[in-house]
């Protein structure tokens, strides 16, 4: 399942790729996994944003209102246990759980009403579902998001991955403001330590997209922008919803519907790009301990 | 699924039940769960532990040396996706998802071969499977782990929860000194805190308990020794797993195979006791910012 990235993490300190497509990472790695982090939580205290720490199931019927499973079925995991009957347990149990090739071989499985949240900010609109915002509400959490994919390359492409997210509800002008603000602060940011990044409007990944009419919508007016490293690694997004999540929640502001927009930091990438651009010793990673929150 | 917890949670800025079995923190609540980690994460520094990021998957087969699936499967969770061939994704696409239960129907599923952690330190034993120790090793890591269980209730039992552990692999006397030394330490902290809790000798919820040997083994010599309060809420414990892990995973130390132990600490636990003790009041909280580690 693992393809070959184009960084070279072979008897990296503190680094093992998983077979399964996911990372662990120790030492100085989550030291700048954390120091990442603290960068961005930083920015989010610059525009005034709670933090929140969901956890990691969505109910499907949420997401169904987005006509999610429709549009990225290839993505959804989800999480499944048996169903809990005495006979059905003893029948998995006593069977073989497990074959040669390493693969479990459940029983009946109980009703599957969750999914492992594919995105950082979806808790957070249907936190806010029915809700009437007295002003723009700006938002932060940091979740492990998941993203069944055909193939994985290790930091950059995983089956489980950290994302940091910032999110604006309020006037679409607020929300764009927000954006706008956040794009400048970025572009400082990586200005200011030589890490060049190209910003590219690109498409969310759906499903027979030609067929579906959110992805030719998109296509028309983009509402993603990545930040692009090396014309191929996006280690982060802006994104523009309009009043996509406000419609589909009943969140409204002034009276309207809520608008709302999001950036978005791949952790994992942005580490294997300060890798790729800085070396793999600490002391050439240009963060200092000022960033901490 | 919710059951009634002691604790009235309804209300609580910063606290939000979900029908899933899991809890929302922000605001202060989610300032605690910080202030405890950041207790803990001291406390592994005390034992110089060395810190790890794990992946929220394990490979089934690695559990599976364990025995793990007939001895737990209620507990299991495992994430599952849709076969990717494009017939079966259109299927599930094209078809109804979601019905109005909130159930998915998924259309075949590809192979299931991790599963979601049940505790956060297996993945040490996995990840050291095979090594010869030169000395004992310490190690902490923070994990979301996950337990299916019939009935749910705040903080209390989750289906996701946190669980923050530090770990020793070594001899069996430096295990055992280990375990005493934090015994030492969580008996000294709970003193000066006045949080009263009573060590328990307990087992592990084995599935068909009294027909299983591993269970039968730990009531006559006991391996878990839970911190309980209120007599009714184990909200850490101390394990000694004798040279089970490393006999199962050829970890070895001074040429035999290695033992192993650990102190586990419930995240979420620790508040639900917090706030039953303490009051809902930040200013009532006996963690000092002096805990910052």
């Amino acid at each position: 399942m693992a393809a070959e990235g184009s960084l070279n993490l072979k008897g990296l300190a503190g680094y093992r790729w998983l077979e399964n497509g996911q990372s662990i990472l120790s030492g100085e790695l989550l030291e700048l996994y954390r120091r990442l982090d603290r960068l961005f939580l930083k920015w989010a205290g610059e525009e005034r944003a709670k933090e929140y720490a969901f956890p990691p199931f969505i109910p499907a019927r949420e997401l169904d209102k987005l006509d999610y499973f429709r549009s990225f079925p290839h993505l959804v995991t989800f999480p499944a246990a048996l169903d809990p009957d005495a006979k059905n347990l003893e029948r998995f149990a006593d069977g073989t759980p497990v074959d040669a090739e390493g693969s479990l071989h459940p029983s009946a499985l109980g009703p599957i009403r969750d999914i492992l949240t594919p995105a950082a900010c979806y808790p957070f609109y249907i936190h806010f579902q029915g809700e009437a915002l007295q002003g723009p509400r700006v938002v932060t959490t940091r979740a492990t998001c998941f993203r069944r994919e055909e193939s994985y390359v290790p930091l950059e492409r995983q089956w489980s991955f950290s994302m940091r997210e910032i999110v604006c509800l309020g006037t679409a002008e607020e929300v764009k403001e927000f954006l706008k603000r956040s794009r400048d602060r970025i572009d400082r940011f990586l200005t200011s330590i030589r890490l060049p990044i190209e910003w590219r409007e690109a498409a969310d990944p759906f499903f027979r997209p030609t067929r579906n009419p959110k992805y030719l919508l998109q296509k028309l007016d983009p509402v993603k922008t990545e930040m692009v490293f090396q014309d191929r690694l996006a280690i982060g997004s802006l994104n523009f919803h309009r009043n996509y999540f406000g419609e589909t929640f009943r969140i409204s502001r002034g009276g309207e519907e809520a608008f709302s927009g999001c950036v978005a930091f791949g952790l994992e990438r942005w580490i294997a790009a300060f890798l790729d651009r800085f070396g793999t010793h600490k002391e050439s990673w240009p963060l200092r301990e000022e960033s901490r929150a």
